[in-house]
């Protein structure tokens, strides 16, 4: 048989124990904090009907659906015969795919089980998503994400509730200078119909507002411009715009300036209420910053939307979330309000481990029993095993190999101990405990040893 | 728009709440286990190359791996254009497949970060894996596999550790009666060699040998009869496969009666091995049983397999495993000794909710702070934060609802404690606690308040 070189499809990895360890750091870390606040586990398939995600990301992102093929066969018929009744059977076939984010699914979820969800149904969910993009630096096919929302509340205590869960989950994981970047769809629509631009174009408009960081002021006026906005129009959107600062200045200003325009007014009067209750639950008034120029991406926000991103460095927002108050409609009919927000856990583990956030990596293993002889054998199984039943992670080294080859094997694992019975050992019922950082040997009964060995570490 | 009908593809599942905390439960055992025993954790990307995968699980298996397409696109231009050309293209594209177990992924792991890796490699992995199957009661085209296992050791003290941990597991979840079923690749091959039949054949008895349970012992023979093995051939071989009882006289009758024949005397003494270690390990002896008759589907296993069964009810095996000798080399080009166990999660989740072995499920909120009035917003936010700061796991509800709805609402989700803060409560600075399955009402101030919801439930 001939070997296959072993590789990996391009934009995706494998992730080995150390790099699991703070990977499960981060992940237990923000369920604890969700289940704080009350939300509770849910997990979808990792393959979605395709009209179940149609129509729901914009044309880039429904140019991203992996499809899937439901049986192997079908591909090696069209190889075989590629008549316009096969090709069609083929296509009709492959009408699957993989979950693309976890906020479809969740609606999708919500109208199918209505009756039995208590709502406001208040879920995380922590699950791998795909998308068929060209792979670059930090950007996978396939990653992980994290997601909290609450689903049949129209509340503002409900939006403040998900940027005090990101206020919290980022301080706890010990980032200090980052800002949530807040905003409203419903002020941004009022802008727009200020500026008298026609609702069909704010598609095209957003896009171009959005681009801001990247392009730069000039850039935007140049983007609308070929957008077909006119000179006037560009001028009066960015005099609304400009306005920034302290939120409680920003909200007052839009309200004195345009409170007539209704969408615009009800969007900075949800706004207030969504500072006064971030006030209540604690967040720092410093944290948090209306930035009119927010406008995220996906396509299915209808209020607020958020987003937070650090001072340093600059790479794009660890979080983004908003309400959207039409989704599940889409799938039943009748809208549910919903809000909530992603956390960008593969963005958040490579910004931790760059700035050397995580704890030194370090097995949980801490003994290894050596196994001396076949004499001994039975003895450090068995007082292996009683270790473990003491909540003590033991290891058994399962060769007869030289005690300087177990020693280097606990070493390089990390292992903090060694418990070694030899026959001296055994004949006294004793064991000896090396200690792998400081070299140390101590000899002592089973029940010392056991003590010993279930002590904190210095 | 028109309402898209929400559905699952057959044989997927979303795991609600409820049905989450089962799941997490059994999963957090598992993994609180392979710990103990200083296995350490590893994920592989759900998306592999269809040559890793090919060639590794049988003619059978290879129809059930799941392709995906690698761009939305390509299917498109399919449908405009049949010319040989572009489908010839679209196969090449079509050369990624999902994870189809988590054995084939660890063996591709250990020959691509062979240096990196500390062998013996002592990983565990819990993951999802997905089969193009015919979906039908209790079997999923996406389902968790649970895999154990150490790579680099040829010891039979590493294939004794998995199916101690394997007892461990099961035990540890509350299964009283089931078997661990052993037998060793080796003793086949030596009990076929005994028959005189051909090892190009072996593949095609060990399927009839397999179906025993199925097909009952005169099934076994008709099969084997059609498979082109002679009267006499299957009646040297029954007469062996016949051996039962006591491992200890199933090992020395198979050594006593076919001790010349290498291959098979290999195999009973590794099998002598891995009991006396179970021994060691506390494993009860009437545990373990030899099954001559046990197969193991999958083609990788070269030394001894197993796998454990309940006596009641009748449903398959909960785990299955063995020594896979030769696997890395397919990806490495020179063997490296593997051994390890699959539990099979589903069925283990499936059998203990129809045996009633989950606690009753319970939320992890422990209490619901109602909203009485817009005066009482503030102090009703802050106060949840306080509970939440004291590690009590905390709902604020979001909407002035009656508060007939919102007791409803804690009690529908099944929270103990309503927390009210009505006008009189905000003045004297207490607040009011109800316990829901007592309906008792007692008024505290914040700290006692505090300290009461701390404790423990009775």
């Amino acid at each position: 048989m001939s070997i296959i070189k072993p590789s990996l499809p391009k934009g995706t990895r494998d992730f080995l124990p150390d790099e699991m360890y703070r990977r499960q750091f981060v992940i237990q870390t923000v369920r604890d904090i969700f289940e704080k606040y009350g939300y509770e586990p849910l997990e979808t398939p990792s393959i979605e009907k395709l009209d179940v995600l149609s129509g729901k990301y914009g044309d880039e992102g429904e140019q991203l659906i992996f499809r899937v093929l439901k049986r192997g066969s079908g591909l090696e018929d069209l190889l075989r015969d590629r008549s316009e009744f096969v090709v069609k059977k083929y296509s009709e076939l492959v009408d699957e795919a993989l979950r693309y984010d976890l906020t479809v699914p969740l609606s999708r979820v919500v109208a199918m089980y209505e009756n039995e969800l208590v709502l406001p149904f208040k879920r995380y969910q922590i699950q791998p998503v795909w998308r068929a993009d060209r792979p670059q630096r930090g950007r996978y096919r396939e990653f992980y994400q994290c997601d909290v929302d609450a689903v049949g509340s129209a509340s503002m205590l409900a939006d403040a509730e998900v940027i005090a869960i990101v206020n919290e989950v980022l301080s706890t994981l010990g980032f200090r200078h980052f800002t949530i970047r807040l905003n409203n769809r419903k002020i941004l629509n009022g802008i727009l119909r200020y500026a008298g631009i026609f609702p069909e174009q704010s598609g095209s408009v957003f896009i171009a507002i959005d681009k801001l960081e990247k392009i730069g002021l000039d850039g935007v006026k140049k983007e609308l411009s070929q957008r077909g906005i006119s000179n006037s129009e560009i001028k009066k959107l960015l005099s609304v715009f400009e306005i920034s600062g302290d939120p409680e200045k920003v909200l007052s200003e839009l309200t004195r300036s345009f409170g007539e325009i209704s969408e615009l007014r009800e969007g900075t009067e949800e706004l207030q209420q969504i500072i006064g209750a971030l006030n209540d639950l604690g967040v720092q008034g410093e944290r948090v910053r209306i930035d009119l120029y927010l406008v995220r991406g996906l396509g299915y926000y209808t209020g607020p939307i958020h987003e937070s991103v650090l001072e340093e460095p600059n790479i794009g927002s660890l979080t983004g979330g908003g309400r959207y108050d039409r989704l599940v409609g889409m799938f039943l009919g009748r809208d549910i309000p919903a809000t909530g927000v992603a956390l960008g856990i593969e963005r958040i583990i490579d910004v931790m481990a760059e700035l050397q956030m995580f704890p030194t990596a370090q097995t949980k293993t801490r003994v290894l029993v050596a196994l001396f002889d076949e004499t001994t054998r039975a003895a450090s199984l068995q007082f292996a095993q009683e270790l473990r039943k003491a909540g003590i992670h033991t290891e058994n080294y399962f060769e007869l190999a030289k005690l300087k080859k177990q020693f280097t094997y606990a070493d390089r694992k990390r292992i903090p101990f060694v418990v070694l019975i030899g026959p001296d050992e055994l004949a006294s019922h004793h064991v000896t405990i090396k200690s792998m950082s400081t070299g140390e040997q101590r000899t002592l009964d089973r029940v010392a040893a056991l003590n010993y060995l279930s002590q904190p570490l210095p």
